[in-house]
């Protein structure tokens, strides 16, 4: 299968690339060569496909649910007794709906955390995208529920070897407040002993810094390294309530971050220190979070949302560019992925429709990206070699609606 | 001219529109009436068209010239020198740019304050937008300055007497520190016996308020209130930071206050006190600012910036419904605008297209609304009884692209 993008926009440039299997094989000038299907990218810029780096995808179905509420009472009263109903079939639709989503807003790769990951993963595959799944993993500090969590998850583990190659399974322990020591060091040998990433949630709340005072007697990120937790396959969400020395260790550790601007404002978990994060040299990725939280997963809007509520206190603070890195090649450096615009690089791309009045007059494309554009600007996505979305229609997305409000409907009834 | 629109969901209820003239002359459920027009609304719900109250629209033109600077530096710099070089064409299609955009993401009313007024009412005049336009008014606290202005102001008000009905003419104040008192008095005196709205910023920054107390030993309001400029014909933008005092004076004077929360974060400017406002009883509306410090013209995409940034503390503040009424009734009842889908009221009103993820799986029309959706759901727009958008299409739109950046190429060489 090989693609050819004629006339495309790549750094202010009219280019032609050549897509064979799963790799840009060419870029150049009029390219001469034969292709299985050909894009025109007249009026078009080529960007790298986005990575949202934190997200529960199949939330999506929650979308809406409950808002507006306190943390403890959304989670216990709403998204918690709904969550306890969902069934595999529900999860399949969830993440169909996600990654429908995804696509039309141009996210080519995804860090997911959520129940019925072999349901996830058979939608994903199906949708196309990439994507690391990983279940979560509570133990509440009680013996018998972590032989059950880590039973469930060695299960999952061998399940996932049949998975598409563009699906990685991860280790998705909660958080420190909901996982024991004895259960994030059985995930940390067990990542070590297959490779795995491993996504947690860390420092999102004030009061998560505070019981971890009063458990360990230590803050949140100083308790993980004392356990050894903390590797370059570890990709810690929030990181909110961190200070300079927790900064210094992640760093050390090469651990990566997730900053998800939209669910820590609606949830008051409060504003991520992009400025001392960048000091101390963090790799920062950007996530959505859930669509409970948030209430899409569309990262041209959560980049926007990211440089403006860094610039609360100062204006220059994460200026554009450095906000469409997050989106895009800081999350590539947590995976590994060999992701860019680049001859040999891997082939997820999406084309820009710049025939919008958000990209005119023009004066900066990537300010018009992060500030001005939303996902509806997209209007081509390829990932992994193949054409998701073309001309912003996606196959099977009428499908994809019915039946979500479908699985909704019945889930609400039981 | 007449309109039906058939089948469209108005508070979950399916009814059909009736419209005759500029009105809504009969909502009702299979409505057999002949009309000029029909639209089917299946799949579709009508709201109200949304009302931007504060805006600088021609600065379409200066999106992405410059961002992620302080802003001094970037008025002084970057904004101020280009702005010495507009022309009356320039503006025509930079407004005939931001209509559009405005038009697209479901605006329908907006009150602005920039340059070439007559030239920005043709454009609106065109579009077919509802407009107040106020063209700025500075002073320096120089008297020969003032004197310009004032002749200026007058004899714009005179022109604005041939503006189509749909627009009016404002008083446009820049702020309480480039305007003398004796400026103020003139415009207070000359709205009253014209009957006219003004437009002014007013504590947008805490510089201004250090600097107003040390040149009138007053707090912003407090000064303005003591020049008797305050009635409810006043719109004040930003009004970030007003005490409780300022809040009930302001509350007191039927003064209605612009909220700009892309702005205000953006150029690190402060975050409005909604709860302290809505306490006070303060009529509270909402506005994207100028393209330069935002970058967009979507009120959509505002709505939930709105809502989060209120949330940064509690999130219980600004929910949602309260959020949509932002843009909708409060900016109706400043302008006094007879808006609302019901019979007799003027029929300025958009389709939205539910047809969308982001709208699925629907549990909460007005949360979807407010944190989910972006302005491309809105598919249909409707201003005082004429169609400005079937379908997502504006006629003449990719006239107005190639012309604003026409205009901006030849800008920038001047």
């Amino acid at each position: 299968m090989s693609i050819l993008i004629k006339n495309i926009l790549l750094d202010n440039q009219q280019r032609d690339i050549f897509i064979q299997g799963n790799k840009i094989e060419k870029i150049g000038e009029h390219l001469n060569m034969q292709a299985d299907e050909e894009i025109d990218g007249n009026g078009k810029t080529v960007l790298p496909g986005l990575l949202n780096m934190h997200t529960h995808s199949a939330m999506t179905l929650f979308r809406g649910y409950a808002d507006d509420m306190p943390l403890q009472k959304w989670l216990e009263q709403k998204i918690w007794p709904l969550e306890a109903k969902l069934t595999a079939e529900d999860v399949y639709w969830g993440m169909k709906l996600a990654c429908l989503e995804m696509i039309k807003t141009g996210t080519t790769t995804f860090a997911d955390n959520y129940w019925f990951v072999p349901a996830g993963a058979k939608a994903v595959e199906e949708m196309g995208l990439r994507a690391v799944l990983a279940p979560p993993f509570f133990d509440l500090f009680d013996a018998r529920k972590r032989k059950e969590a880590i039973k469930q998850t060695e299960e999952v583990f061998q399940e996932s070897k049949n998975f598409n190659p563009r699906i990685s399974f991860g280790l998705g322990p909660h958080s420190i407040y909901t996982v024991s020591e004895q259960g994030l060091r059985w995930l940390s040998e067990f990542a070590k002993q297959h490779n795995l990433f491993i996504q947690i949630h860390l420092s999102e709340t004030k009061k998560e810094v505070e019981d971890c005072h009063e458990r360990y007697n230590k803050r949140p990120a100083e308790f993980l390294d004392s356990i050894d937790f903390l590797d370059k396959n570890v990709l810690a969400a929030h990181s909110i309530w961190l200070n300079k020395n927790e900064m210094d260790i992640l760093t050390k550790k090469r651990v990566s971050v997730a900053y998800n601007p939209c669910s820590n404002m609606k949830l008051s978990s409060g504003i991520f220190n992009y400025s001392e994060a960048k000091k101390a040299g963090l790799n920062i990725t950007l996530g959505t979070d859930g669509c409970a939280s948030n209430n899409n997963l569309d990262m041209f809007e959560e980049m926007k949302i990211a440089a403006l509520l860094q610039k609360l206190d100062n204006p220059e603070n994460l200026p554009a560019d450095e906000c469409l890195q997050l989106a895009t090649q800081n999350g590539a450096k947590f995976l590994d992925l060999e992701n860019g615009i680049e001859e040999g690089k891997l082939a997820d791309l999406i084309l820009i429709d710049r025939q919008k009045s958000f990209f005119t007059p023009g004066h900066n494309f990537i300010s018009d990206i992060v500030y001005s554009a939303q996902g509806d600007c997209v209007s081509d996505v390829i990932c992994d070699g193949k054409v998701l979305m073309r001309n912003r229609k996606v196959e099977g997305e009428e499908e994809i609606l019915r039946k979500a409000q479908e699985v909704v409907a019945n889930l609400l009834k039981r």
